[in-house]
């Protein structure tokens, strides 16, 4: 009789199994997707009690919107898509559409439109989320990750747009990195705008593909984004991309602006200079190169990168670029109705500067792994709970070996979870009321009295 | 010219303007999703470093795997649904089907079965994540909730079950709930499976909805449970669930084993109360009807309960019941391939803690809110910033008025945001080289050297 209580084959493997036969589910992860391990989290959790210390100190609220939303409210604002649902994961709910949120500002437009009459005015907010992007996979491309932003909504003072620079440099600092090791670039999107004007970029098409086209100068540099600027470009892959279609005359003009101008600065960026300059900031640079993809922003434009050395899976150093950024963008919550609602807000990317920060030399988090208490016989399991007590009771972290192995294994678990030190607590301890500790790292035994092991572990860690 | 840099209308929603005038995205949140706000997510923080924490002392390993995963490798192995794919959200990429995690322990499964030669066995393992059911919205019924799951894998070893029961209520006690609070109650499948026996339940489907009928008891009491495991119940909605199937002889059989019978005490719940004596845990009881609706449970289940009361949004005081619970699971890793890997888990579900947290009277959380230094001229930022940067080198949360209103609408803005205090520094004050501190709560005002200042505010706060 095969119950399904207690069974191998639970029914839908069964009804799976019965049409292809010996067809086993994968083990492996959908392309875009990773497993995070411990040295990993702990290095985020590092960095979000930092975030958090900061925010606090800095009078933002907390807050938390859904992974979903409709589609419609979290509208089409991703750079380098076409069509209005490429990029993000949506479905069918009854007769609207729903989707997994791309960031975390179109939700927050959504939020204060949905609470505008209740919300402090400005509403300084942050959030930690994970966002998902259904981007064709790639070896780095991943497809889910973790950002952190912090918004300031209900105000044009630029007051706002400098404390969010100057609170991300907090945020770095705190968490190690020093004034060599990242920069916060500066532009606006004053500075685009007056020269779209003098190009005669006439349409809100062309203006967004030039954005695009001008924002993958870091990656592709100025010959390949002058392809995007005309007619288009062939990446290495054959896909083609079409180009925003400017005149050889208005790329000319483009690469005597943007290349060979000295940096214009646009009135939003001095007062923001100014007011950095008030907070003793320094660790800036005004960059026109700075240009964000996304179509939103309306005003002040940054960009937070990392400048000390990180290398990718070859061991290649190479130029780690951007973290994280923002800008001002004024009218995205006025998609929801008469709302005047001027705002900007800046975003971190968790797990790039996870990643990041893992390559530091001079960084450094461990793991706390268990001391292992050894069973050498089950029927003492008491008074191995006992030992197991004392420690746990000085906030050690142990276990007794969980397992149904014999001493040997014991030692292979121990010595395979990094454990710093085994107790041994035999026969012949049991009767002299006293218990071996062995440092897994020195191989040094020691003899002590019940009372000490606690005291003599902390010794050792 | 509309350039799209600084325009109200992006162009996605430009072109849906021009099918359908004037309509505007949803404020809405989809039904089953919900913003959370600032009190909420700092209880569930704090329950987090508590559960991270025990984690620790404990000896388990923190991992987290993405929120997809192939809908095959995760199986269908929830509860209450007939369909395979029903109950979770699911996208076509590529030829293959993703789903969003309904749980994480099915993920677990998968993590093992591909790592499983690098694994050190027994593998314990923490994680903390979002899991998403894709069911009926209803009133208080989500579609994401957040959970904590504590699992050992590779052994067959009750002490790990033990420990898992223990654990949990650990976190909850150092989450302030005392032992009148809560209560573990464990079973075992194995007291199902041999009552299915001696009821001749012969195909793993009947089981399977015996099971799923009975794990409905809290909820509907005997009498509709009886209708389940007969022909079927129709519910108030007047949706027609298909009953089990037994005959009128089973249910009396069964009624007799579940409802008059003393607790028969399965062989392996045996065990486990003895290593719960040794730990000298006692919070806890021996319960039949914990029947756990997942079908791949295979030895003990457990379920914890809170016993406070809580009370629902009509304000009336309601059985809370269970906020998470587990068991043993030893053949589910074995869907993968030839692993012979027993396993045991518990989760706990964050948002229903956290629910239950907030209505306890004597539990308390709040908010850090900014004290606001008022701006009077818009040319002394320069002197606002110097107080500032003081308060806030003093780690005092800490803001200068961040929007562009007059004085009255700063000192709304800082009783809205819950302030404790706001600065004064006018004209009057910076010639005395003074600071007027003006306290929220009793509107007590004092006039302070600005170095006294910091430690003030400490003082009031």
């Amino acid at each position: 009789m095969e119950l399904g209580v207690g069974g191998s084959n639970p029914p839908c493997c069964t009804k799976t199994m019965s049409k292809e036969k010996n067809l086993k589910p994968s083990k492996e992860l959908p392309l875009g997707f990773v497993d995070r391990q411990e040295k990993e989290l702990l290095i985020r959790d590092f960095i979000i009690s930092n975030i958090k210390e900061v925010m606090t100190k800095y009078g933002f609220q907390y807050l938390e919107t859904p992974s979903f939303e409709y589609t419609d409210s979290i509208g089409k604002f991703l750079p380098d898509k076409e069509r209005p649902d490429e990029g993000v994961f949506s479905f069918k709910d009854g007769k609207k559409w729903l989707s997994l949120r791309y960031d975390l500002t179109a939700p927050l437009a959504r939020y204060v439109a949905k609470n505008y009459l209740e919300l402090p005015k400005p509403f300084k907010r942050y959030q930690l989320g994970t966002v998902w992007r259904n981007e064709k996979p790639g070896p780095g491309r991943f497809r889910e990750f973790l950002q952190f932003d912090a918004d300031c909504v209900g105000t044009s003072n630029l007051q706002a747009d400098a404390e969010l620079c100057i609170l991300i440099s907090e945020v770095l600092e705190k968490c190690g990195l020093n004034q060599n090791d990242y920069i916060v670039k500066i532009s606006s999107r004053i500075f685009t705008k007056e020269l779209f004007e003098k190009l005669k970029i006439e349409t809100t098409n062309q203006a967004a593909k030039t954005l695009r086209s001008l924002d993958k100068m870091d990656r592709l540099g100025w010959e390949e984004v002058k392809k995007l600027l005309g007619k288009g470009r062939k990446d290495k892959s054959g896909d083609f991309t079409e180009g925003a279609k400017l005149s050889e005359k208005q790329i000319d003009l483009m690469e005597k602006y943007m290349l060979k101008k000295g940096p214009y600065v646009p009135e939003d960026v001095s007062e923001i200079v100014k007011i950095f300059d008030s907070y003793n900031f320094k660790n800036f640079t005004v960059d026109p190169w700075v240009i964000r993809g996304l179509e939103y922003y309306t005003g002040p434009i940054f960009e937070v990168n990392l400048t000390f050395d990180v290398k990718n899976s070859k061991n290649q150093s190479i130029q780690f670029g951007s973290i994280g950024g923002g800008g001002r963008y004024d009218n995205l919550v006025n998609r929801f109705g008469n709302i005047d609602c001027p705002a900007t807000g800046i975003s971190i990317g968790l797990d790039r500067l996870v990643f990041a920060l893992m390559q530091k030399k001079d960084f450094k988090i461990k793991a706390i792994r268990p001391v292992v208490i050894c069973v050498f016989d089950k029927n003492k399991i008491k008074e191995y709970i006992e030992i197991l007590n004392k420690l746990r009771d000085s906030n050690i972290s142990s276990e007794i070996y969980p397992g149904e192995g014999k001493l040997k294994k014991q030692m292979e678990y121990a010595n395979k979870i990094g454990s710093p030190a085994v107790v041994l607590y035999g026969d012949d301890e049991i009767k002299s009321g006293k218990v071996t500790l062995k440092n897994l790292e020195s191989g040094k035994e020691s003899l002590l009295k019940i009372e000490d092991l606690a005291n003599e572990i902390k010794k050792l860690l």
